[in-house]
């Protein structure tokens, strides 16, 4: 057996790291590029380069961006005093989707876990509690998974904010276990219009 | 709903593009990308970005490379006299990876198809004729998927090449209608292994 050229197979071995691509779609996929590869691979090539070059975090809610501050955070059009708490940008996305959130966000970046040693601080509580008084937020909407360390984590920044804003919650119709990000839009809109208060 | 920044959603439709990957599976990879843009995305640009500038068909088989000629025509360990002939680049891949053969390859690129107006000039068959005499090929085996044009095109180049060399296809074992891309090396092998003259 001859190896493939070194570049193309490094690319391959690349790719099949992505989630949901194994070796076989991966190399489907780095075929098809190839074959497309004046159309597509140069210009995919640069649009990663870029967002290599500019990604970074939202240094006020966490989103991922390319500048210091979101789309979002310096939207002027979006309602202030209202913060949707999610786990992850993938959420915050599954949330601007439906169209059905005015506010702003923060983005906790993980749950709770006595398990993997994730404390109040690696989520960014306290710039949460910071945002809440520099913001003058008045409703904290917690948007986070309905598993087990998602309600823990609910429950405990509830308790932390309790008697300092409105907190509510998405209201049932998100299923339990359920992820956000595998939802319809349809769900998420409807659960977020009849969000509950805690 | 305000927009995500531009780079992120243009990464995000390219990577829509690819096979095997939808609007929802582009959204994680380029999340993942996005967290693991220093570990993964920097350098899988760079590769796509190699790949998009070297990558071309060798001159010879047709296989996709960085150079004039591809490793396995340049492999001198590789049996002379033998060409193996191939629908795309990805059967040759599938092929090299039972380890089954040690010859070298000819890639169509295609079928004979009425209906494409694909005809023996674009598979690049006159050049296979030149090939058979330069390199004193002296047999041919057709590795052709096992669909109606498949077919066709198999019975087209066996009678274009007859009593010039030695045809044979892979044997029985290849099952019908199937693509060779998704069988088991050990399927291939054992038909390769049992090859049958036409
Ligand atoms: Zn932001
Ligand atoms: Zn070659």
């Amino acid at each position: 057996m001859t190896k493939p050229s070194s570049a193309i197979e490094t690319l391959i071995d690349m790719m099949a790291r992505l989630p949901g691509l194994g070796p076989r779609s991966a190399r489907r996929a780095v075929l098809y590029l190839v074959r497309k590869r004046g159309q597509l691979l140069g210009p995919l090539a640069a649009a990663m380069a870029e967002v290599a070059q500019t990604a970074r975090e939202c240094v006020s809610c966490g989103n991922i961006t390319t500048g210091e501050l979101c789309p979002i955070c310096t939207d002027p059009r979006r309602q202030n005093g209202m913060l949707c708490v999610v786990e992850d940008v993938g959420d915050l996305w599954a949330m601007e989707r439906t169209g059905a959130f005015v506010g702003r966000y923060h983005v906790l970046g993980g749950t709770l876990s006595a398990l993997d040693d994730v404390g109040p601080e690696e989520l960014g509580l306290p710039r949460l509690e910071r945002r809440i008084t520099d913001e003058n937020v008045t409703e904290v909407i917690l948007a986070l998974n309905t598993t087990m360390d998602g309600l823990t984590t609910a429950h405990y920044v509830a308790d932390l904010l309790e008697g300092r804003v409105r907190i509510t919650s998405l209201a049932q119709g998100v299923p339990v276990g359920g992820e956000l990000d595998y939802l319809d839009d349809g769900t998420i809109g409807a659960a977020l219009k009849a969000r509950r208060d805690l």
